[in-house]
């Protein structure tokens, strides 16, 4: 899966590359990410490639010129999906992750300033992503959002002793709670049925819980599942 | 605003706080991000921080030690609000975001790996927080979507022209469609409202262009508005 982010902050990209599983991800080649700088891409002699607003209002818009060209010049001449992060997009959740995982490459496209002018959304049309109701300063910052919750199931990304199977909203529960060395830490104990050794009994509390704290803090997910 | 982010990929921390509008709000003083790395507090020889569940199960879990630890130093007496991310917190948008604009100061646990012990999280008692309804690879990025939303709020961090009133999610709607020069693109032109001068039409032109991009892609957003 290689993921191509379009964006004017590439050198955070190129750092996020690096991190964690992530990382480990791209140096096993499971994963690759191609970071590609929009402003390489302008016709403007000063190298803009944002402006004023028509009709007034606050901050700057991205200018079609530079964002159409960029998109076109990663094609190369493929039709290669494009998805773009803004607030108006279809909201993401893990069966959507599950959907692009499928893809054997996708451009990122990052919105910053106010945004990215109509026409090139309308030229480009690509799919519109939105990573919860709220407002960030950039489509960088959705697009790793993005590229971490949809490498997690690309084949390799998570090693066998850390499949996604057991995750939050994975059967549409969250996770029971997770408890590690040592036995007792400022006088508190791992509950016991965890040490008993009995795999179906621990099968079972694991379950419970799992439901227990859905139901205390995201009811709204039980209710989904039986409609 | 300071944000103290605690996290094993403080590097990563280290270079978001350079980007683009938050790099500016640091410098120019409205906000400050000290990355913190948790590694630094375990008492571990080999220095882990993780190690296998009890009970079995997928993945390892952060030890208590290294995070109740680094929390205390972090806190260092004081009674400073932390916030941890996680699939069962509340979940996050542009409302709680101005919440947490008031705060002088936030600690912004992250989790890696399968979670933390949960006696850590009864000892620490943060608040805790969703980003979405989907699994990322850690809080780091969690931590940096946050930080992203929340400063936007934070006095001075966006300039006067860039104010957040007529963003999507204010007054429960989506943003109308931004527009800049050049004013033909590939044979598309801006609409001719925008052009006209007349801020009266021009205001409710994109007033009635907000609601309709609300109808189409979000109509659950004016139902609640409603209720």
């Amino acid at each position: 899966m290689l993921f191509h982010v379009l964006t004017l902050y590439d050198e955070l990209i190129e750092e996020y590359k690096k991190t964690g599983v992530i990382g480990r991800a791209v140096t096993a080649g499971h994963i690759d990410i191609n970071p590609v700088q929009i402003r390489d891409y302008t016709l403007d002699k000063h190298g803009n490639v944002d402006d004023y607003p028509y009709g007034g209002g606050a901050g700057m818009v991205m200018m079609p010129q530079p964002v159409c060209d960029c998109v076109d010049a990663v094609k190369d001449g493929k039709d290669t999906k494009v998805v773009f992060f803004t607030p108006r997009g279809r909201v993401f959740n893990s069966e959507i992750a599950k959907e692009y995982a499928k893809y054997d490459e996708l451009i990122l496209l990052c919105g910053h300033f106010e945004g990215i002018d109509e026409r090139a959304i309308e030229i480009i049309s690509p799919d519109e992503i939105s990573m919860g109701d709220y407002i960030i300063t950039g489509g960088h910052i959705a697009a790793m959002c993005f590229m971490d919750s949809v490498s997690r199931y690309v084949d390799g990304v998570l090693g066998n002793n850390e499949s996604s199977e057991e995750e939050s909203f994975e059967n549409g529960l969250l996770e029971y709670e997770q408890y590690t060395r040592p036995y007792e830490f400022r006088g508190r104990k791992v509950p016991d049925i965890l040490l008993s050794g009995h795999h179906k009994n621990i099968e079972k509390y694991k379950k419970e819980r799992s439901l227990e704290v859905t139901k205390l803090h995201r009811p709204d997910l039980l209710e989904d599942e039986q409609n």
